[in-house]
Formats: C-alpha cells, sequence, structure tokens
C-alpha cells in the first residue's frame, strides 16, 4: 500500500533577478546598488533553505537572470558553504556568474551550484505545478500533496514577456492575502503554510 | 460607539544578540564573523518593517546587546534612511553603538534610531503583553487584540537568567509550530499571522 506518510514533496522557488548584470561585475560592499539589488535575490536563498538549525532538503531554488540570460541552481542536497548571510551567499552567486559557459549546457561553481544560459522559459517549462503569486490571486490551496513551483520576481514586476510564458504554461494565479510582501518574506510563509498541509513532509 | 476597526494595534518586537560586542567595533564586511552574528539581527529588522512598497508604522523594534548592557530602539513612524539589506542597517547599527553615552537616557543616533545603556530586563519590563516564540509553547492565539510584544533571542537561546526575566514579567509562551525557525523567519509570519486577525490593522 502506497502510504503517503512518507512522500517527500518538493518546493521549487524560481526569482527573477530583472535589475543584476548576469556577468558578475559588481563588488560584495554594493550588492543593493551597483549589483541592481541582488539583496533582493540573496534574501530569497536565506528564506528558501534555512532552518534555525540545518538547511531544508526538499528545496530547489533557481535565480533567473534575464540580462544574460543566466540561471543559477541551487541544490540542497548538494550544497556546502552556503549560509543565511547576505554577502557570503552574494560571493557564491558572483563565482557563479563569472563561469565560463561555452555550451548550452549546466557548469558546477560551487557544490550545489550550477549556473546555465537557461532563459526564464528554458527554466520554468520544465518545473513541476508552477505557482504564481500575486495578491489577487485564488486563496491558497488547503492541501498541495504534489511537487510545487513557486514563480516570483524581485522589486519588479514581470515582464509582459514573462507574464505571457506563466499563462502559457497555465501557472495558477495564488494570493497569500492582499498585502504586498517582500519576495523572501513569500517564501517564508509558502513554507510555513506547506509545513502545516503536507502529510509527506 | 468605540470602532475597533479604527484601532491600530502596536507590534513590539524584542531580539537579543548575544554574540555581539556592544561597542561597534567591527567592520561591515564581516557581520556575520567579527561582529557576532550581527547579520542575525539585521534579518529581524528587515523583517519586522519592510513591505514591498513601505514601511510598517505600527512596529518598535529593540535590538538588545547584553554584553553592553545596550539597547537599540527603532521607530518605525520617525525612520529615514532604513533599507531592507544587511550592510545598510548593519552600518546604521554600528553608529548607533558608537554613540557616546554619558548618562541612562536615550540618545538618537539616525532619524528613528535611539541607543541607551538598558539591560534586556530594563527594555522587556515597559512593554505590554509579552510573547515569548518558542516551539513548545502554547498554540498561536487565534485573536491578538492588543498591543503585543515578540521575544527572541538570535541563535543562541535565552540565558537562564533571561527566561527568569521572562517569567518574573509572566511572558506567554506561544508557539508558531514544531520547526525551530530563525528569528527573522519567526518575524515575518507572526506578522502574516497577525495581519490576518486584527481587525484593527
Amino acid at each position: 500500500m502506497h502510504d503517503l506518510r512518507r512522500r517527500i514533496f518538493l518546493r521549487n522557488f524560481v526569482i527573477v533577478g530583472h535589475g543584476t548584470d548576469a556577468d558578475g561585475d559588481f563588488t560584495l560592499n554594493d550588492l543593493c546598488g551597483g549589483a541592481g539589488r541582488l539583496d533582493v535575490l540573496l534574501r530569497c536563498v536565506s528564506s528558501a533553505f534555512f532552518l534555525s538549525h540545518g538547511i531544508r532538503q526538499d528545496v530547489g531554488l533557481f535565480l533567473v537572470f534575464p540580462k544574460g540570460p543566466k540561471t543559477i541552481r541551487f541544490c540542497a542536497s548538494e550544497m556546502r558553504y552556503v549560509n543565511p548571510d547576505e554577502r557570503s551567499t552574494g560571493a557564491l552567486v558572483r563565482n557563479a556568474l563569472l563561469k565560463k559557459l561555452d555550451g548550452p549546457g549546466e557548469k558546477q561553481s560551487s557544490p550545489g551550484i550550477h549556473v546555465s544560459t537557461k532563459s526564464f522559459e528554458d527554466t520554468v517549462k520544465e518545473l513541476p505545478n508552477l505557482m504564481w503569486l500575486v495578491e489577487n490571486g485564488d486563496p491558497w490551496p488547503s492541501a498541495v500533496e504534489c511537487d510545487v513551483t513557486f514563480v516570483l520576481s524581485d522589486h519588479h514586476d514581470f515582464t509582459l514577456d514573462e507574464e505571457a510564458v506563466l499563462h502559457k504554461l497555465k501557472a495558477r494565479r495564488v494570493s497569500l492575502g492582499p498585502t504586498s510582501l517582500h519576495s523572501n518574506h513569500c517564501i517564508t510563509l509558502a513554507h510555513y503554510l506547506l509545513d502545516g498541509s503536507q502529510t509527506g513532509v
């Protein structure tokens, strides 16, 4: 008999960083200025992975940089050297963006961190059960017993092209309430609500 | 007739930073090392105040540094120059800790940021309806229609002396669930739950 309690559902988060140049040419002393509000994305990494005394193993995270395009994929089960603060994660992201890419495949820049030239559409079309977090979306579902992918933007809205991709892929518009929140806070809330509702976790 | 919908309830957060020296003698390039995990407290500032396009006006935040002792008080309605990233808030906290204090009163180090030599007990004994967030506390109350103060620690547990203060002041032990979370994530969740339950906000 299939035992639902033993099933671990994966939680993917895709965050689009519209302001960050994808060449890694920035200083860690100006993450919210010269790095094009990279600080917003770094807080998302921290919220997605960190528990008080450990790392959530059921999480995949994708930082998408449309200016490249490039996508950095974080894989919890392989990760080393990732800490919750902005500066150290900023250094890992910079290393990934500085990695020379000579083809369409992924390259690993440090354990659990992989970089490619994938676009937003390339990234999200491979991921399951897309949920697009918006203030005026459907109410949060009472149960999410499947692998799921949350798609968020940085401090800018999605572009019309990105919205068209989400419509084409039938992303479900879901709301965390009427208050407009930072993306990293949305990730914290998504984890909290899934922790309470997923029988498999 | 008293209209509850017009009442704004204040939300105070007290976070104790056990690892940080209170003299401000640290570099902004090493907030999670030489600054004694000040990064933990800085993420709490961000979670307490920031909405996507604004600052929560109904919030007071107190960073307590037992090594001084010193307490830095952030007042939303007076604040300027506070941004959500760790480094810029770290600079404001360092300026506050570097401020020369020659008496028991508060001094303002920048708009909305005040520093004093208050201890943990001095700070919390003046604040209303203390709630001590612990994994094994009482379930989250269904309604919190009063001013309230959440007391949290950094990556260390409260000391026995601090716990004795909380017991003496009859702080209510409240849980956000069985998972042990970072303090800044607890603040995000407290706001979310209060947003949903407070008729006055």
